[in-house]
């Protein structure tokens, strides 16, 4: 196993830093983009936005994902975990590190509120920082393009009221036949997600692992199931389920249809994402914020 | 609240029976249709089939469920708990006791075995029979006609692979705002059924209740809530959410579209079903069987 | 079904009121009692105080429960659920109403503050006020002498580190053997208590239902079960568990042991308790404030 | 990470046989000891039996766990998954691989049944067998002797009906105050077992990880997690609860006593368990088979 956990970087050579917003922010957005893209210019880097940001700086010029991967060494993510799973997505490949800044609203990604922007990024900027190592899944149906996700693959029916049925195989191995809504394949990172409402456990962060998660199963007994990161799952309908009732969406943001006779195979993705937190950053005290738990009595 | 146990019935007046088979039914629902409709014969009795049933048997003539619910006075459903939830629905108007007839394996509704035909149906003709009265939901979307559902009414996310987000009102007072892959509305009879996979409880089959049961909340505390039979339900999609994402679906049977705007309503429908059962009819043995739960020790 | 829905009460005749304290308040609670004894007696209300809150106002003169019971006409709960919970078992026969404020944390039970206490004090005592009947069970354990409970009766292991195996029997009919931690019969009144920490729903408040939930069930679809408030449970210990590994107590305050033999029988109790409420009381809200629930959007 | 999956291993000089028993084992277990003792004296084994193994046999001589620890390079165990714990704790210290036997009931751990002894012995002793390798926890109250456990040890409320209330800490880093029956920290192994009674999910049997699960906690976002195996979990009592309400128990069969201050730290065990199965050993098979999920259709 690689060494995944938080450690402090020495890295402190930042210079060419992407920038990433929320489609159709609001107001607060743009002024965290303002204070952001001050501070990046009042420490000589250089901005290169992604469309979003571009529109919300009122900036004529604009970088896809694909050639910012090529240039920063450093992308900000403004806006919600949905907008950091989309780039992610995308800057995964070429291992740039992501940071994410919230609009006001903690989430389990975007760990940075907008009123602390200029401490925060001031340490950053100067190597003093956490980095985690998130992995993420492929998945690929039939024989088409995989996909990555950095939360989860989920496997589920699709323009069909009643429940659906479908095989799961692990290495090879037949593991159950199952009805239900579907089926959940989350990374740690994707634990606190859907994963989460659909009763599955949370999982450490650093562990690569995958958690099953079955929604809404026929059978009572089917319960969440935790297998190791080396593990290939496969998926295909059964019974009197057709394919065009299924579907595979990565992350709630991709989906793919499925054909007679497609499995649908998900694995570890080779990759695995760089996270950035504040020097701070204390993974549990988010669950707490987030889930309501009990903090420490004086 | 009406006498709703099961009680022995002094009735054994059934004279005209009706017929009601599964669609595309195999051989085994051939032979016990077979049986059953000799069995009727040999005992005088007149036999409408509806339309499964009569092509099953070979038989030129069947009657839609409105001409049958104005004829018989015994509807007898051979197949599994999906037929007979579409009986029910049929032919509840008309207070016509429906009694079920499995394939091999139990149902909770369909609640005789093949083998007994003979022997049970002597005695049910005989008057000797349970009988239970269970209700219905009646939902009604927008200004639309109303539907009715003997197991439950689903709000549910509709085309779309993220969560909904909808409001719930019970009697006029606001619940909550909830965002979830949907919600059910249960009946003590639905409440093995959908809303049992959903997390929410099992209810005595006596009970005139609804329970409310969210399907994958966001929110982990949104837990099902059981209201009084008397109480009007209603949700409402609200947030980004579109009203073209979400669709209403009774018994997992009869859907409908929402219009922006539209306001799902649910109550208690105003007739409910006459469901017969063996004379040895033990709910609680059907529970164990088809949940596995521990029997008595010798 | 008695009327059980809050209604508001034309009774503007409270003149003996009982004050009812947690035992070793502190000085929120102190100060509570003050700004009510001196509202009280500007009223011209007589004060009948049990023995925790003459203590905390050092009077001399205190009140047992059965004595207040005979004189008071409402009684006043300044504390937690749990002292609401206590008061309610000892005044319930004489159909005392009770009406709970709490010590600066919202209570299911205990729903006035104590910035709200002259305010809302005003209101109550002329008459302005909502009005619940809650329902409670009643317990007894071989020939023992009762109990009851506003709650729950929770029938569990104690004193043994495994499971406990014994069988359920509802209006005589066999449930199941369960082989679990126990098991919790619950009011409405009790359903956001322990019984949803195990897993139960949330029950409205004026059913007359018991909801029956396994604490911990070895069968994972040992699930909760809803029955109707005229039913009679009965559990017994059986399989290699001793008796004296068993213990049952009600409201989590009260706990009972058990013989060699002994069957536990769980019914509705005969009288209700009259729980009273601000005028704008709203269960909902309750709800919404305590589990954290979605609330209206602007 | 050491290799963990189930292998085909070439060893094939057991000579040194232990065999285990059952305390108060009945007639079918006497028969299974029978046939293995004749079965391994007709393969010129050397058998060593424990207590209640030479008991049943009428063997005057026995030996102690630590005796046979030291003689034996396979022990064989007849009886449940509990005598199999029971045995591992004793064994695991020399590494002496385990083989379980039941008793007519497959368990997760006793996975060979009574019929198939003779067939499946013979391969076996001819090297023919998987090899698990299954991770342990260590515990330690205080500064007492630590103690052990395969499935899990469990931080739980004892002489008190009410919840107890505890701080957990994962490597000195505060997790969350809980209130609750308490927590389970389980191994792979004990995820079939108390964990999943209490919502946690199941492991695959070669992660190193551990789950922490809840005992029906007061503030329902409190889920399971899942640590890594290279984790320090600690446990201590806060608020109002009493060291005396506390106890720790392993495997559901050694409890410990908790004094006031005392901290209770969990992590892995150094060594792990050898456990073998029969060659056809499928996990999944075996989930299936317990679980009642569903099988492949032909």
């Amino acid at each position: 196993m690689k060494q995944r956990e938080a450690a402090m970087s020495l890295n402190t050579s930042f210079q060419n830093i992407g920038l990433i917003a929320k489609p159709e922010g609001k107001k607060s957005q743009n002024e965290a983009l303002g204070v952001l893209t001050k501070l990046l210019k009042d420490h000589k880097k250089r901005v290169f936005c992604e469309q979003n940001a571009a529109h919300m700086l009122k900036l004529s010029d604009s970088f896809t994902f694909t050639e910012m991967a090529n240039e920063v060494d450093l992308a900000i993510v403004v806006g919600g975990d949905g907008t950091l799973l989309h780039a992610a997505r995308n800057l995964v490949d070429k291992e740039v590190p992501v940071l994410g800044i919230n609009l006001g609203r903690l989430g389990f990604l975007v760990d940075i509120s907008p009123s602390d922007i200029g401490k925060i990024m001031v340490e950053v900027l100067s190597g003093n920082y956490k980095e985690d190592h998130r992995c993420l899944l492929e998945c690929q149906v039939g024989d088409k393009k995989p996909q990555i996700a950095l939360n989860d693959v989920v496997f589920h029916k699709w323009n069909v009221a009643r429940m659906i049925e479908f095989e799961t195989w692990i290495n090879g191995s037949f593991l159950d036949t199952q009805r239900s809504d579907g089926i959940i394949v989350s990374t740690p990172t994707g634990s606190t997600a859907y994963a989460l409402s659909g009763g599955g456990p949370l999982l450490s962060p650093e562990l690569e692992v995958m958690s099953i998660v079955p929604i809404c199963p026929h059978t009572l007994s089917n319960r969440p199931i935790v297998i190791s990161g080396g593990s290939n799952v496969s998926f295909s309908v059964c019974g009197k389920t057709k394919s065009e009732n299924v579907q595979v969406t990565c992350d709630g943001q991709v989906s793919m249809k499925i054909n007679d006779g497609d499995k649908v195979k998900v694995s570890l993705y080779e990759k695995s994402l760089r996270l950035l937190h504040p020097p701070q950053y204390d993974h549990f005290q988010i669950i707490r914020a987030k889930l309501g738990w009990g903090g420490q009595q004086s």
